[in-house]
C-alpha cells in the first residue's frame, strides 16, 4: 500500500534531516536536558530560526515523522474507497502506517526508543502523540458507528484497543533491539483485536461449495452464552 | 467498598487543601500560564517551600488526589483476597476507584475539567496520570495472565479498553456539566468491556433449578463463528 510508505523526500528535506541528525547525536553525547536548541543549530550549521520553522519544540525534533504520518493517516481514513471495508479492519490498516514509519528507519527508531526511556519529557511528548493517533481512529469509528447503540463508547474502546495492541507489538520489537520482523508482531496483535470487535466478516471468495456437513448444538435454555460459544468453538475445531 | 472512598483527612491536610483552593481560584481568575507558584503561596498564606512539599509542579496541584488514588488502587490490586475474582472484573473495580475520586467532589472535578480543556500542559499532565493508572491495571493483568498464550498482549489491550471505557463515561459526565449519575454511566461502559473480555463467569447463586427448556442450534459446518453466535444470541433473546 503506497500510503504505508512515508515519502521521506517530501517530509524530510535536507535541512530538516540535518537538524534531526544533529539533535539525536547531541542528545546521545550530552543528554537531552544538557543540549540546547542553539547547540543543535550550531552542529547542523543552520540558523536558529530554521529549527523553529520545522519543529515547535526540542521534544518534537525527536519525533520528526509523526506529523506526516498523522496527516497520511487522516487522508487514508477520509478516503471514501475504504468505506466498504469493515471499520475495525480499516483502523487496523491505519495503525499499520505508524508501524511502517518506525520500520522504515530501524536505526533511528531504536536510538529514539533508548533516548525516550531516559527522558520523562520525551515520554510525555510521546503520550500526547499517541493520543492524537488514537483520537483520529476514534473519530473515524464514531462516524462509522453513528446511529448504533453505544456507538461512541464502542469507537473509543476499539480505537484504544487497536492502539494498545499496535504499541504492545512495536514496543516488544524495540525492546528486543530490533530483532525479528515488526510487521509480523504487529499483524498478530492487530488480528487479535480485529477478531474481537469486527462484525462485518468479509466474505472469502468461494471457488467450490463446501460439503454439506451439519453440526448440531443442543443447549439448555439459560446456558450462559460463553459456554455455548465455547462448545460450538470446540465442535468447529 | 471502603477502598473506593478517598480518605480526604489523610491525603489532604489543611495546608494542602488551602494550596489547591488558592491555585484553582487563581487559575480561573488569571489563567494557568499567568499564575506563578509565588502567587499561589501568597494567596494561600503559606511559604514557597510548603508548595513543593506537597506538589512537584504547578501542573500537579490541579490533580491533587491522583497520587492517593494510585496508591489505593495498587493496594487494592495487590490484595490477595481479590485473586478469586475474575481478573477483568477486578480491574473494572479498580477503575471505579478513579470515578469515586471524581464523584466525591463534583464541583472541583467540573472546574478542573474546564481548566484542563484550556491548558495544553494540563492535558498532557493528565495523559501521563492516566497512563500510570493503565500501567497499574496492565501489571496486575500480566501477572494474572502469565503462562497464558498472548497473556501480555491481552493484559495491555484489556487494561487500555477498561481505561477507555471508564474515561468515555467520565468525560461524558464532565461534558454534561455533571448531570446524571456518573456511577451509572461508568457502570454501563465498564460492563460492556467486562462482557467482551471476561472468561471466568462468576456463577450466580441459584435458589431454584430453572425449567428444562432445550434450545437446538443447527448449523452447517463451515458457518462463520460470528453467524452462529448471532443466531444463538437471537434465540436466547
Amino acid at each position: 500500500m503506497s500510503a504505508d510508505q512515508p515519502d521521506r523526500a517530501e517530509t524530510r528535506p535536507a535541512m530538516r534531516d540535518a537538524l534531526v541528525s544533529a539533535a539525536v547525536a547531541l542528545f546521545a553525547e550530552h543528554g537531552f536536558d544538557a543540549t540546547t536548541v542553539d547547540d543543535i543549530v550550531a552542529r547542523a550549521g543552520v540558523g536558529r530560526r530554521s529549527f523553529f520553522r520545522y519543529f515547535p519544540s526540542k521534544e518534537s525534533v525527536v519525533f520528526p515523522d509523526h506529523e506526516g504520518t498523522l496527516a497520511r493517516m487522516s487522508d487514508f481514513l477520509a478516503d471514501e474507497s475504504g468505506f466498504a471495508q469493515d471499520p475495525v479492519a480499516r483502523v487496523c490498516d491505519a495503525a499499520r502506517m505508524v508501524l511502517a514509519m518506525y520500520a522504515a528507519d530501524p536505526e533511528f527508531s531504536l536510538a529514539r526508543y533508548k533516548l525516550t526511556r531516559q527522558v520523562p519529557a520525551l515520554r510525555t511528548h510521546e503520550l500526547a502523540v499517541v493520543r492524537r493517533y488514537e483520537s483520529a481512529l476514534a473519530a473515524f469509528l464514531r462516524a462509522r458507528y453513528s446511529g448504533r447503540a453505544d456507538g461512541d463508547l464502542r469507537a473509543d474502546v476499539v480505537s484504544a484497543a487497536v492502539v494498545a495492541a499496535h504499541n504492545h507489538a512495536l514496543r516488544g520489537w524495540l525492546r528486543s533491539d530490533g530483532h525479528g520482523d515488526p510487521a509480523e508482531l504487529v499483524e498478530h496483535a492487530l488480528e487479535w483485536v480485529r477478531a474481537t470487535y469486527t462484525d462485518d466478516v468479509p466474505s472469502a471468495p468461494r471457488t467450490a461449495e463446501p460439503e454439506e456437513d451439519v453440526m448440531v448444538v443442543v443447549a439448555r435454555r439459560g446456558t450462559p452464552m460463553w459456554r455455548v460459544v465455547q462448545r460450538v468453538q470446540e465442535a468447529l475445531d
